[in-house]
């Protein structure tokens, strides 16, 4: 496994595979890797002659509130991770590389930014947008694979896709749980033992969600609130927002037809977490 | 010459050159073809085994009050000019086969879009890196060719290309003029007899500041105000802004040292120009 800091040497190496015909997957991540990240890992090693991970904690995507400093970054860890999966370039570049002085572009998918996670977190999308597009760019990759668990961000990156003409196929891997049910991300760390305890609240009010719609149940404000009656029996968990969408543009429906997602967001202490759970009528 | 109205197509047919090991250079036109479009297809022609030339009145770099509709679109002229001048493929798409429904995604340049013409033209810029972008991975050109003529938007798509790693060349070519000295520009043709006599003071304007500059003035303000009241003895002209700016950032200065790009726009009658000149000291 080569380990690339440079944008350059990345564009370069990639390139020398892609003149040899090899098909090129890659895996965008913010590092602190966990079973999420490499499902989409060993997902793109089974597709492709050549994988390329990268690991970069974006600046450009967090709030000036939000936990940038903090965010984990066990990054001996990480490249372990990589090697034991197959990866043949993991691209891990400094900040200034990637927004060098006088960086003045971003890249802005209108409407589908501001709503659910993007009410709270303004300009968050702004910067996966832009980061995502700069690194289209640099690694070339014939496929790249994001996780469900993301599901605002996947379909903001599949409208830029088609939007902007970017030659690249997107593949969406399911959501990857604990055994408790809680969707696997790198902020669980941030958990202590009773608002991990807590958190088990949403899964179990998304199941339940489940349940009901395959039992008839079709109106979405009726499960939204039943949805939240179940979080809220959690003392240490505060909801931002249940939504139930469509899974495509993330309008909001009344009535659930066809294929729809059930997003949310959560506090649990200082953390914040989301999931979100396709459902289908 | 191929005609191509399909984006998906025009892929195709670029890809396909690419896999021959065959350059393609990229003249990205908003038709109403002139000297100076000529200028970029012939340079192209020159540099490149494949050379494809876009005409696309591009809606989203219109204001709501600006000329889209009256915009001139002698396409049959502009066909017959192509294929005299060896263009190989002649990218000539709807708008919606652009901004198909639901476009959402937009290319902002912050802080060098909203300065000189963008502080009048507000969103044009958006509009430009936009349609640039785009024009740019559905065609995949090694070298795209612009004119001087559009100083800022030269700026801004040299520092989009940086920002977002575009694997793509720039060249930039002369403002081709008139005998009379007034630059090439599609919109010439609004003008009327007088206001285009009016017009003369322009480039006369900008000849008096180069030439002071060679006999030594070094300062903006006096430079600006010599332009301004050349400009302004012609009634028909208004001045919307004289500038003199850093080549590459647009940087106002103050006074001149090394390269620097004296710009100017001005409305003549309902037509709105733009010139500059590139100066040294």
């Amino acid at each position: 496994m080569k380990i690339i800091r440079s944008v350059n040497l990345m564009t370069k190496s990639v390139l020398a595979q892609k003149a040899a015909r090899r098909s090129v997957g890659f895996v965008p991540t913010m590092g602190a890797l966990h079973e999420g990240h490499l499902s989409l890992i060993r997902k793109a090693r089974l597709d492709n002659d050549i994988v390329a991970v990268s690991i970069f904690v974006n600046p450009a995507q967090f709030g000036p509130k939000e936990d940038l400093k903090k965010y984990p970054r066990p990054v001996n860890k990480d490249i372990s991770l990589c090697r034991k999966a197959g990866v043949d370039f993991l691209f891990y570049p400094r900040s200034q590389e990637i927004y060098p002085e006088g960086f003045k572009t971003y890249v802005t998918v209108e409407g589908l930014s501001s709503l659910l996670c993007g009410r709270i977190r303004a300009g968050h999308f702004r910067g996966v947008a832009t980061v995502v597009l700069k690194f289209f760019n640099i690694v070339r990759p014939d496929t790249v694979y994001f996780g469900q668990k993301d599901f605002q961000q996947v379909v903001i990156i599949k409208r830029m896709v088609s939007d902007l003409n970017i030659p690249v196929k997107i593949k969406v891997m399911p959501i990857i749980r604990e055994g408790t049910g809680l969707a696997l991300s790198s902020r669980n760390i941030y958990l202590n033992k009773e608002e991990k305890k807590a958190t088990l609240a949403i899964p179990k009010a998304l199941n339940l969600a489940n349940i009901l719609i395959k039992g008839g149940l079709r109106d979405s404000k009726r499960l939204i609130s039943r949805i939240k009656m179940i979080i809220e029996k959690e003392k240490k968990v505060r909801i931002d927002y249940v939504a139930i969408v469509k899974e495509d543009d993330l309008t909001p429906v009344n009535k659930i037809t066809g294929k729809c997602v059930i997003a949310l967001a959560v506090c649990v202490g200082k953390t914040r977490l989301i999931d979100n759970m396709a459902v289908k009528a």
